[in-house]
């Protein structure tokens, strides 16, 4: 293998490079500039979402963007920090002044060692148990949570977010009477003007393409704007203390230091309110402390992540070539005080639509955060907090999903349990258990579905008129829990059709389990008690082998249908059911 | 109805004495006696395993033998404490001197309780999810730890039962200094005797009835034999203080007060050896440290029931009539001090073996029990602990099975997993802990055979020569954990067979949920960008429906394979495929 070939294999994104055109590079720097200019405001927002000062976001979003490049293999995805993401990162932020920092970088670390072995272990298949309807009902309730949490900021109440969704809504009921004049105006201001400039991208001009592109522009640019404006705003109106808006405050300038994530910290500050003390918690107590969270947050990476890929790049993705970029940008991230980082759908939709042709446009993007935190974070602190939560709201807003509703309704109402389901516990009790119990609902269907086949079941005659009762089960194979409910449907069977043989038809069954089959073996046992001829209909070699192990052999398995009669000719039970037969014509047959 | 009608539903036990014969009272009454025999040093023995003072056991013999015979539907079924649910318990009593039976009681309630719950909500269906091997596996990983747990008892060694394999056989090993002689010798004696008194049920003695009857007597009444014996030696032996073996003590006489379970208590004693302390514990703080166990514990009590309903009552039984009977037995017991009860798989075998006619027979063994209580019990205080543990230890060494693991390897060796994880685990963490995974990785097992079809892949042709790729998943419907893989071997199908129209043939299926419509609405929709037909071959009604919904009517569906080659020509694609096309004889043949 020649040298280039170990580079290509080991760095997939060199591949990118041949044939790289200067249009190509023109058409990668515009899609990363115009992302740069979403990911700035979105950064800071969502910073402050997951409880930190806002220039964390900046740290979290310039490594993604190099590493997809080198390693990553659908042009349109865009790796930095999420909503989603934020918010889970929130709950283990608020412990003490200085740790939250440290708690974030330390799970971004081990979200990445996480994905990693996800990588190694193929689990990333593991996404595949999360049915359309409880990812709608998550993402909803997540969009619902974000949007709540924001409140605050628009109105310019105190409190910071990661608090749940009940008690965030009862703590702005209460504050009522605090609600800040400047922020609400600013904050409603804000997303109006958004969600008009959104619908701006459509406006097509006829022969008008330069005014086209415009509305365009500036309809995909319009956080950026937003921001600006409001940031200019606050500039000419606040005199020191006396200002109509909260605002972002100092936010820290510079490249961050490259350093080990910290696996140990000290809790300090002001806990519930008495005087300030500081506990020191080592790598065991923060890993308690992070808790379930270390395995959900990168299942949830993933899961947004497969669902973007999906959604831009088709099915000719390699899932381990994207979980292995998923987890180096968060281990290579956390080295630079990043948070926890996955594929954005915000970002890249616009990715896309500014057309992007190689992961390479995320370069242009890093660099572009680099450049604001070297030089444009001092005038990040004018940019009011009301115009940040108006940003994340108009984002979530359309991540609420209700139009699956009306097919499901109509032709498989059943779903909308584990949707409802996840919906309702993650807003009553958070995003992970609601998730958890949803999935939990969807395996227990089809658990029930494997344990409780419909059983198709009537009366037969073979061809010299014996009687016998004929039943399929409608599912492909036959495991633990579903024999007694196949053994009680055979005796019900033979309680309503009379005694006569049992023909079990197995023929479309592919497997067969050893509970099941020792099932049968005890119901077998029963009707030979009765007197009743039980035959097995199958031509599969290991479900035979199977009966025949947990009957030591003593199940009669048949592989024609024709063969029936000859094998109740034999049978000592024959002359029993043989003189009831009445053939065709109406006469007793028994010489046949 | 009349009033005698509306009796019999409600107690179903008064059609017992429908034509109840003399000779069914003897034979009943036989029986009774038997397994009263049996059922006396069982209940001492596992009121010890359980960690409580030995009347316990006999308070919970005789109110599941009334209930059961007024409720229950099974003749041979004998309800009790057993070495199961004694273990179980044992977690419990371990608190506080006094705290102990009461935590049992409350358990014994609940159990109760739950088991009600379980008749109304039919969640007695839930015993279906537990396998043969994860049985076996959970049974023999019961019987070691129960006959390690013994070891002490039989050694004369110190301490309670009640901790784990590991600590047991741990905390034996470094007291074997401590052994007592005379326990020992006892101990292995009675062990020895027993197993050979077992054996001689089935010496039969040609033309010699009595001779046979007598051994068969006096091999089903071994347990009491040896625990009378025992005690004779230790009475005429032991002197004061000075005794070769360990004894019972004190047995507290007559029949325990009818009064509500407790739903308080003190936990009081030397805690960690402490000097004597006394915490008040509420009907919270006793929920609390039950925990998990009023949840497993009744589930596993229906699970010992329904196994020897199946392995003696065959299939004509209620369900939920046993279950009604077995919780009631529990709630009953509960006012009259009993620990948590079941059917006894041992004695309902001695039941049956004696021949045992109605369920009255129990009613028997319940007087026999209360007699014991009122007369018998100064007498208990000799029984030496060491007998008590012999008669453990031989009942429960024959639930070690591994009589089953040659057929599995013989036919189907992953099922040995789900079994060997629930020994192993509930060994090292505790029997729970083992049943559950045990039983999560039999629906891991479940969720993967639903998620991973086997893909039937082959390329055919129409009969006017256009070649498709023909694909058949290999399960009786489609769910969402699935539809990625086939989406993916489709995909592998076209880059394997090259470019060609796909017929997809749902003509097996039987269900398909709206992820996997939705999913091969995408899929369509990719082909569609590729110029590739894609086909769905199903005549199942709510498939098409479903597929319709998913994709606003885009995909195909055809009920016939015959119609594929029409379909085809409308296709836009035809012109592409066509020209391709070779005919049977080997000419391009485009006019058909």
């Amino acid at each position: 293998m020649k040298p280039i070939q170990v580079i290509s294999k080991v760095i997939p994104g060199v591949n990118w490079l041949k044939g790289y055109s200067t249009q190509d590079a023109v058409a990668d720097l515009i899609a990363g500039i115009t992302v740069g200019l979403t990911v700035l405001p979105q950064s800071l927002a969502y910073s402050t979402l997951a409880g930190l000062p806002p220039q964390y976001g900046l740290y979290s979003a310039f490594v993604g963007g190099i590493v997809y490049a080198l390693l990553g293999g659908c042009r349109q995805v865009t790796i930095g920090p999420t909503a989603l993401l934020g918010l889970i990162t929130s709950r283990h932020t608020s412990l003490g002044l200085n740790s939250g920092p440290e708690f974030a970088i330390l799970l971004c670390f081990l979200s990445g060692i996480v994905e990693m072995l996800m990588a190694l272990l193929q689990l990333g298949a593991l996404v595949d148990l999360i049915s359309l309807p409880v990812t709608v009902g998550f993402t909803s309730a997540m969009a619902v949570i974000i949007g709540t949490s924001q409140i605050k900021g628009l109105l310019g109440l105190k409190g910071g977010s990661g608090a749940g969704f009940i008690e965030t809504i009862s703590s702005v009921y209460n504050n009522l009477d605090k609600v800040r004049l400047g922020d609400m105006i600013l904050g409603f201001t804000s997303i109006t003007i958004l969600l008009l400039l959104r619908k701006l991208k459509d406006v097509k001009i006829r022969n008008n393409k330069t005014l086209s592109g415009f509305f365009w522009t500036v309809s995909t640019a319009r956080n950026a704007l937003i921001v600006l404006v409001a940031s200019v705003i606050a500039f000419y109106t606040c005199d020191g203390d006396s200002c109509p808006f909260k605002l972002t405050g100092e936010v820290k300038s510079g490249i961050p230091d490259f350093r080990l994530p910290p696996f140990e910290t000290d809790i300090s500050g002001p806990l519930n309110g008495t005087s300030p003390t500081s506990i020191h918690l080592n790598f065991k107590g923060m890993i308690e402390d992070l808790g379930p969270t270390i395995i959900i947050l990168p299942v949830l990476a993933v899961l947004g992540n497969v669902a973007i890929s999906k959604a831009f790049g088709g099915a000719g993705l390699s899932a381990t070539r994207e979980l292995v970029a998923l987890s180096l940008s968060n281990i290579c991230g956390s080295f630079f005080s990043s948070i926890p980082v996955t594929g954005s759908f915000s970002r890249s939709a616009v990715n896309h639509a500014t057309g992007v042709r190689t992961p390479i446009g995320g370069i242009y993007t890093s660099v572009l955060v680099l450049l604001a935190l070297g030089v444009l974070t001092p005038y990040f602190q004018y940019i009011p907090k009301a115009a940040l939560s108006a940003v994340i709201i108009s984002a979530v807003i359309f991540m609420i999903e209700y139009e699956v509703i009306k097919p499901l309704w109509r032709c498989s109402r059943r779903e909308l349990l584990p949707g409802a389901i996840t919906f309702i516990l993650s807003l009553l009790f958070g995003i992970e258990l609601g998730l958890l119990l949803g999935v939990a609902t969807d395996i227990a269907f089809l658990v029930y579905r494997a344990a409780r086949p419909a059983l198709c079941v009537n009366k037969q005659r073979t061809t010299n008129g014996i009687e016998y009762i004929y039943v399929r089960p409608n599912h492909s194979a036959i495991y633990f829990p579903a024999i007694e409910w196949v053994r009680s449907g055979i005796s019900k069977a033979i309680s309503e059709h009379g005694v006569a043989p049992v023909l079990l038809d197995c023929s479309f069954l592919t497997d067969f389990d050893f509970t099941a089959a020792r099932g049968m073996s005890l119901l077998y046992k029963e009707l030979t008690t009765s007197k009743i001829p039980l035959f097995i209909l199958s031509t599969n070699e290991s479900i035979r082998q199977i009966l025949h192990e947990a009957s030591n052999n003593s199940i009669p398995v048949i592989g024609l249908i024709e063969n029936l009669e000859s094998q109740l000719e034999s049978s000592p039970e024959y002359e029993m059911y043989f003189p009831l037969v009445v053939n065709h014509n109406g006469h007793h047959d028994k010489a046949n």
